[in-house]
């Protein structure tokens, strides 16, 4: 902006905000383009227009954006379903995986990522810290199905969440296998009827 | 053998076998000490014994090479377990899982094949058959609980074994958590109410 200069304190969202933002997204598109094992600080500098002295001063290199485009997407905000119902939620939350994994441009950053972990440690620490904050952020609808009553008060709220997004997750990385609304349907009735037996609690 | 060279027909487990098992047996050695990232068909001969324009002229390269130590396992035969009950099997599964999960020397295969299937076809699809294979000997257990009459008839047995195993790969490449006896419990509590409440059912 062109008054930032004239402000006293910076504010967030100011200059050193702007300059992170466009550097995590030229670090995404990288990934979504080429993947981990062709990122280079100096691709991320081109595609984002900052000089790749700052680059490596900020981040360090590779390694360090990958970290910080994950520590910026764990605290990103994203609609966490609210349907009434658990089951409403997780056919909700079936369908996003589902639809996050059926197109490339955000199905390759996520694969990217998870192959960066395998091969840095601290991508790897990122990628925990990534999953523990979205597992919080899901878990949200398994507690308030607890509120409501649907589950047990002593119900390990993330562990249902972990189940959930291990099927789809499997077969993503794993067994390369189809994703399809078969088995988010699958993934769903898995979980309503561990919960129902009261697998999930402490 | 001393005696290879006067047979008429080459026996299976002959010298081609022979030199066979030794390059697979270098492939998993060096994806175990340094990963997918650094295999190069130099360190395969030096480590094997069997010179380099062999192992080109066999197997291409490093994409042929673990291509083949895959499809290779995928035949290997290995102890699926016949307690008399899916539950007893499913623990059984599950301690092989956590077993090989937790002592680097299968870890790390295991998981260096499944980051090289990210940045290989080649590698990707011998994965996704290797993965087939060990799903259908897998769902010899849940087959047999359908026999018994623990199971319906129309049950889709290897959606079980998925779903089996899913949690431990979701762990183990993902969240990167550690996998311990508790999450072994909740895995085959699961997979066992959820086939309770007919959810595998075709």
């Amino acid at each position: 902006m062109a008054d930032e200069g004239k402000s006293v304190g910076r504010r967030p969202g100011g200059r050193t905000a702007r300059v992170r933002e466009a550097v995590i997204a030229a670090t995404y598109d990288e990934l979504a383009a080429r993947g981990y094992a062709e990122l280079t600080v100096e691709r991320v500098a081109q595609r984002s227009g900052v000089h790749k002295t700052t680059l490596y001063r900020r981040w360090g290199g590779v390694d360090g954006l990958l970290a910080d485009a994950l520590a910026w997407s764990s605290v990103e905000p994203w609609d966490v379903p609210d349907t009434g119902t658990l089951d409403g939620d997780l056919r909700h939350l079936g369908a996003v995986l589902l639809d996050a994994f059926t197109h490339p441009e955000t199905l390759r950053p996520s694969e990217a990522v998870i192959f960066a972990a395998g091969q840095s440690p601290r991508a790897a620490e990122a990628l925990t810290a990534f999953y523990q904050a979205r597992h919080e952020q899901a878990a949200v609808i398994v507690s308030r199905a607890v509120t409501r009553g649907e589950l047990p008060e002593d119900t390990d709220v993330v562990e249902v969440i972990r189940t959930f997004s291990a099927p789809f997750f499997y077969r993503l990385v794993i067994t390369r296998e189809p994703l399809d609304a078969r088995m988010a349907e699958v993934a769903v009735s898995t979980v309503l009827a561990a919960a129902a037996a009261g697998v999930f609690r402490r």
